[in-house]
């Protein structure tokens, strides 16, 4: 085994004793010290490589829940949507990932370089890739040729986020309709055919 | 001084202690200890009225914030919801209450006692009255007779909260009205008249 290889396995098992021990004592519980110690590992092999316990926590949750959020194109927008959010829901609103990921958002409300991190490593791939899919579809005329594309991935997810993390009501795929629904035909009355 | 003034006062001035500090050295590091040195009150005088420090803390966000969301009835759906969402905006999204409430939130995402109080006191009094105005402006034809209202507000107030917790990219009232219009006509192209 090389230099290399020892290191990544070394990664993968501070990797595992930090989400073990962030599922057994909770996050705010969560000491480098005792993931040094699960891991058998020194406290310094872990800051060798991350700067915090919310750093660490952060790639650990990143990196072991690594959803892949990629839009289809089945020519069908709402279709190719709704298959994303069914998957991100299920993935991040439900335990083991759902309490870690809330942990990990709520870390961000007053650390700014995990909120940072949790942007450009998560939620900005996830804005490109559903902006690439809107734009699309916009070209074969299946959104408003004026619908403002850049605000499509928050109008979306934020109900979700929404959800999540204020009122924490059950996201079922009933529930995604309904919003899909919703943010499609919009709350405008339509004049009568 | 009555002892009824007088328990108000203690409690105005713990709950003003409880902010000063939260403003100084952060949510994390705030401490009952702190805020009893700083209201010149024992610390079972504060544990006597509160369960926690999150607990303390939400109070004193909460009360001391008291934000006035209500909508006018102008007739006017949209600008009456403008109304309310610049002024939450004005309020929730700044200094000094930005802060303070990311940090409310943070702690919400692992204490359920804080998120079920936060619901209570402050988003469902707020999504009632959001409701009550929608309902009123679909029974005046200003909305789509079948528009999903039990959604409404989560839509309007989602994308928000996406960005006051997730991206931190700034709320300007031109971002609002961005909002607005989108959820307002929709991403469903129209037949052209």
């Amino acid at each position: 085994m090389n230099a290399r290889r020892r290191s990544d396995v070394r990664t993968e098992t501070i990797i595992k004793a930090t989400l073990d021990l962030a599922r057994e004592v909770g996050y705010a519980k969560l000491s480098i010290e005792a993931v040094a110690a699960r891991a058998c590992v020194g406290k310094d092999t872990i800051y060798r490589r991350w700067s915090s316990k919310a750093m660490l926590f952060l790639d650990a949750v990143l990196t072991s829940s690594s959803p892949s959020l990629e839009h289809r194109d089945t020519g069908d927008i709402m279709a190719d949507l709704r298959e994303v959010m069914v998957q991100a829901v299920d993935l991040l609103a439900r335990p083991p990932w759902g309490p870690l990921y809330r942990d990990l958002i709520g870390e961000a409300q007053h650390n700014p370089e995990v909120a940072a991190a949790l942007n450009e490593r998560f939620i900005q791939p996830q804005t490109a890739d559903t902006l690439a899919r809107f734009r699309t579809a916009q070209e074969q005329g299946r959104l408003a040729p004026d619908f403002d594309l850049d605000l499509a991935f928050e109008i979306l997810s934020g109900p979700l986020y929404y959800r999540l993390l204020i009122t924490q009501q059950p996201m079922t795929p009933a529930y995604l309709d309904r919003v899909l629904h919703a943010v499609f035909v919009g709350m405008e009355p339509r004049p009568q055919p």
